[in-house]
Parts: C-alpha cells; structure tokens; sequence
C-alpha cells in the first residue's frame, strides 16, 4: 500500500473537466416532455444535447445546476437530485470530462414553458418521441437512465406530485401515472391507494365539464416527509 | 444563452481532481463490517479515510475503483454500484476535488478477510460499532448514506445474496437482514416470502448442530434477472 500512496501525490495528478447535464421533466398539454438543446459548436456541432455545462471552481454540483436552467432556460426545479455521474474516459472527444447528472421536475405552471426563443437552439421533447440519432456525447443514454428512474420512483415517491401545479383533480394526477407508465392504471384502484396515504388535503371542488364538481386537492408535505422517514410504497 | 455558452469555452474552464472511494461491506462472524483506513499524511493525518483514491487519464470510475481495492486491500467485490458523487467546493483543503462514491459488496469466504498488514493503518468496522470522530474529509457522510442504501436495497434487490457464500442456509440468510435492518424479522414470514420469489434453488441438506439436517440454497441469477426486468419487492 505504501507504495501506491505515494503515487498518488497531488503534483502527479491528473485533473479533468466536471460538468453537470440535466434531464428535465415538464408536464405540459396532458404528456411529459423534456428539453433538449442543439449545439452550436464543436464537437457534435448541431447534435441534441442537455442543458449544463461545467461547474465552476466555488460551486457545489446542485448549485451549477440551478445556475444552467436559469440561464440557459429561465427554468426554475420544483425538485432536483443527482441521478448518475458518466466519466468513460473517451466521452469528450476534447479532454476528459466527467458529468454530474440530474433528474429534474418542474411543476405545471399556468404560464406556457419558454420553448427557447430559437426553436433550432432549444426544444421541448416529449418522452415517447425523443430523437433516434443525432445526439451529443452519452446524452442519450443520461436521458434513457432519467426515465427509467421516473418511473421506478413512481412506486415509492410522489414524483407525480412534483409535476403538477399545488391544486390538482385526482384525474390530473392519474394521468401523469398513466402518460410515465404508458399504461392505464385502473381509476377506482388508483384513487382507493392514494387517498389511504393521507398525503392529499381536500381543497375545494370546482365546475367540471362533465357537469359533476370536481375535487382538487394539495399534496401533504409534511405527512410526506413523515412516511418517508418510515418508508413508503404506493404499491403500483 | 450564447453569453453564457461562449464563457465556457475550454480554455476558460477550471479542472479538478476526480476520485473513487468505496464503502465495501463484508459479511463476518455474524455481523457486517467495512473497512477503513487511517491516512499516514496530510491533510487528516491518523484520520479514517474510505481505501479509494484519484481516477487515472485512461480508466473509467468503475476500474480505478476496482484497481484501488485490488491495491489496497486485496480485495476483489461480488457487487460494485455508484452511490453518489460528492462534489461540495471545500471538502479537500489542498485543491477542489470531486469524490464519486462506491458501494460494494464482497461474499462472504473461507478464507478470512485481511485485515491490514499494520492494524494501525487499515481496519474493518463493525457498521454499529463506527468511529465517531476522526474522520477524513466527507467520508463519514459517504459511509452513512451507504449504510442507508444497503438497508433500502434489502427490500427490493437480494443485496443480502451477495454477502453469503455461494450456498447458504435460510437461517445465515436471514441472521444477514437482521443484523443490517437491525431488527429481528419473523422467520416463518421470511421463509416464505424468499421461497415465493423463487430465486432460491436447493442444492443439498447438510448436518446442523441440533440434529435435524440443515437445507442449503443457491441463488438463482437467471430468474433474479428476469424479475428485475419486470420489477420486484420483497416487501420488507
């Protein structure tokens, strides 16, 4: 062991490139859509990418991240985590990189989401549609471990929560469960396993089309946190 | 956006050092150990620290990790995931430096475990029994969310296979989830739940110490693939 301590000393290192890159999850128009951005420059020049870039030198991961959907979006997260970091030596054909990725949600908002003002430069995807080819560095394959974890976590976190706006009908929230799943949930199930989490407060009914109110509901977060404290399943 | 694009053009951009450290839990005299090793230098000298170290030009996370444990320790691991990469700017005095996390498994062995040529400079903790003080850098953070992580895996990945040898009997398997959940789970309960999933094959009885003849198992790799695919849960 010595011996390979000592080749470890800070002068021999080599130091790289530390980015972040984030899969950013929106549900807009009844469907889960995430932004891609399309390099101007070398390398993969005109090649879809992630919103990101390198993290500077007094910033943490989470903070660099915030800063790239602000500038490069206008984009504020409604909940954010570090979904994997990708470091294959060979991933930037410049110098080594690593990228810190993150998994993001963004909640339903009444203003429509910037669709970049050039729609050459940034472009909203929707999950199910998402480009064949033509991507920059391992993007593709952040984004395919992105939606894999949504929807794993739908199981055992209130994700869907995250995508809505602070009131919701019980039929939004499916919904969002059937659009990431791609499957029907069966409806009088789904609202029997919600409702037994006490994690939703009834609000107020509003007209529905149908002519029957609607329920809306907000989302508890401190009972939330308590079952997570505990562990929770939602058992789907 | 093209501002903040053309401020990060490569010449411009900070490099950092980026290493691996590992939380490695073994399976030993009925309980569950990791080691760690006291730093003989600089910065938190006699300080426990995680065996890992900096990633080099040419390999990927996943080898540096592999190298730094076969080096270190001698050790070779059943089961090698990424935990997280912790990235906060002051968690190393000397230089920013990014730390992407390990959590690793090794099965159980006849041969016993090293234990370090010099007890001073490398030791197994028991995981109820760690230092409470003296810790490296962030290490004690890494080896606390590790020990989260393998608590929640228990209930939905069969981590516990891994640390057994490759047969075993129901009771070690069992004696394994109870020492990490720290609980006392139901045995008849557990039985049935491991025997329903039908990842156990029998493989043959042996003489226990009280008489009646002690069935051993072995895991089912195929099948547990094929469940992974469709999602599985213990249910613990």
């Amino acid at each position: 062991m010595p011996s390979s301590r000592k080749a470890a000393r800070p002068t021999e290192l080599s130091s790289f490139i530390v980015s972040v890159d984030s899969v950013i999850f929106a549900y807009m128009n009844q469907a889960v859509y995430i932004p891609l951005i399309m390099r101007a420059v070398e390398p993969f020049q005109d090649c879809w990418s992630l919103p990101g870039g390198p993290i500077l030198e007094k910033e943490t991961p989470e903070s660099a991240c915030l800063r790239k959907l602000e500038e490069d979006m206008g984009l504020k997260v409604e909940y954010l985590e570090q979904l994997y970091t990708f470091g294959a030596p060979d991933r930037d054909p410049r110098k080594r990189a690593f990228s810190i990725s993150y998994f993001a949600l963004i909640a339903e908002s009444e203003e429509p989401l910037s669709w970049g003002q050039d729609s050459r430069t940034a472009q909203w995807f929707h999950i199910d549609q998402l480009p064949e080819v033509g991507w920059a560095f391992d993007h593709q394959q952040i984004v395919q471990m992105a939606i894999k974890r949504l929807r794993a976590k739908l199981s055992y976190e209130p994700v869907g929560l995250s995508l809505l706006a602070e009131e919701f009908s019980l039929s939004e929230l499916k919904r969002i469960y059937d659009v990431i799943l791609g499957t029907e949930l069966d409806r009088r199930n789904f609202q029997k396993k919600l409702k037994s989490t006490g994690l939703l407060i009834p609000t107020r009914t509003v007209p529905s089309p149908r002519g029957k109110p609607s329920q809306l509901y907000r989302f508890d977060e401190a009972r939330y946190q308590q079952l997570k404290e505990e562990g929770l399943s939602f058992g789907f």
